[in-house]
């Protein structure tokens, strides 16, 4: 990374619509990782401060998904409590606790994947909404394993059909569907299986919006909800209000009148959840506290 | 309508995805009246015969929007019961009974919406799904009584876009959501009413799918739900499976191992509705027989 491109960097990761909050906490830390190798400083004091002031900035580029402002805050604590040292040793302190939180994080969502995996089983027929890594990790993990997939499409930005793309790559069959239709495939699955980019600490689950109608439909057809994530995904509560992307992601023609609203994420409420699966197993009641 | 058209126009209105059922229905009996008037015949027993055949064809379009069955099947009633008289009369004769029954579905229409705007009152916001004649009913009489609406796209054919247009046109102020963000908005409104495509005997509503995940929100968030439409939506069950669309409708390139899927109907079972309005009144139960 050139350094005078660090502004730049931060607002592609800023308008990022493609990555879900796991992916996107993982970016922040390699650009934090490159700032630690690249960033202009002259004496390693004034890296620390550089950095430590870059961690706060990636971390609050998007409010609602937790792994960012939990990876950033673990790294800027880290770089705070990092022993003095020259320059040379510091960036590369700096930069391989970035990448060792990048592993962790790796590490966590296998782990919530294997968990997962070990209750879902083989052969099941599985609903999801949106495109969540650690839901991605139990398709992998499973694909041998005669699962299939129903995805919703996950509107306004459809990456529910990415997910159906890379399940078509590994072989399983997978049905995509409207948002809409997700109450009415509740009755033909197995299972409903989402991500989430925050949990509360109640456990309830911020995740992208059209989650809690999937919750909703899989409790009146009695069916389970599991929630698969890594524990860096926990936050005490909302920090700010979900947030409001621009209506024009809608794709209509602006109108006197009409007012598009286009809010990312909403709230599945813990008591919806049949079960939390992280890298420390799964449990009917959500226990991690916030990292 | 020229009458070698009349196979034409019965494609075109089996390809209708524009109109909801009630006004489909009527289109039909539009139909059935120019066929009275145009159709090729000898003598008016030879006219009666096709007549009730063209009633049977029009009636099976669209099998689960219960108005086209019902209104044409009311007409081929009145045709086979209609005394002998000669051509010209008994064109007269058909062409007045399929134009009775739209002035009668009309007003049915209107009654039914009276009724719900009497419960729902001035200065309410309220949210609905996908585009319905009876719910525009009411917001046409509502509408310079401050009410507000929330509008879901309804994929895949987004005909919630033009139920905002309208609303706008009224200057109603309406907010545009994708059909994902039903159940955080659930949160915003004061209640929720949708019109039906097929009503069944215990009350179960089939209507675009969509509505059985807002009638869950709104359980979920405690605001009513209401149902409004005539009582020629009123069906004992469903004759076919709930008629699914081309998935090309959904607007995806074509991809070995992904199925879209695209079931036009969803079923809202009775439990989750909190009031039928038709043109006998409101009920908080469903009483009403097939006509």
């Amino acid at each position: 990374m050139d350094p005078a491109d660090y502004p730049h960097f931060l607002e592609q990761l800023r308008h990022d619509r493609e990555q879900g909050a796991s992916a996107l906490a993982r970016a922040c830390l390699r650009a934090a990782a490159f700032s630690a190798r690249d960033a202009p400083a002259s004496e390693s004091g004034g890296l620390r401060r550089l950095l430590i002031k870059r961690a706060g900035e990636l971390a609050g580029i998007r409010p609602t998904m937790a792994p960012i402002g939990n990876l950033l805050g673990r790294w800027q604590r880290a770089l705070d409590e990092a022993p003095a040292e020259n320059l040379a040793q510091f960036r590369a302190r700096a930069a391989a606790l970035a990448e060792a939180l990048i592993s962790e994080s790796e590490q966590a969502l296998e782990q919530a994947a294997a968990h997962a995996c070990r209750v879902i089983g083989p052969g099941r027929r599985i609903l999801t909404h949106s495109l969540s890594a650690s839901v991605l990790a139990c398709f992998r993990r499973l694909r041998a394993r005669g699962v299939t997939a129903i995805a919703s499409e996950s509107r306004p930005l459809n990456e529910g059909r990415r997910l159906a793309e890379q399940l078509a790559g590994w072989s399983i069959p997978v049905s995509l569907i409207t948002d809409a239709q997700l109450g009415l495939f509740a009755a033909e699955a197995d299972l409903a299986l989402i991500g989430a980019d925050r949990v509360l600490a109640d456990g309830s689950v911020v995740n992208k919006a059209g989650s809690y109608l999937l919750a909703l439909a899989a409790r009146d057809r009695g069916i389970p909800f599991y929630v698969c994530c890594e524990g860096f995904k926990a936050a005490p509560g909302l920090d700010a209000p979900l947030e409001e992307m621009a209506g024009s992601e809608l794709g209509y023609p602006q109108r006197p009148g009409i007012l598009p609203r286009n809010t990312y994420f909403d709230i599945t409420p813990a008591r919806l959840i049949s079960a939390w699966f992280t890298e420390r197993g799964g449990s009917d009641h959500w226990v991690l506290s916030p990292t």
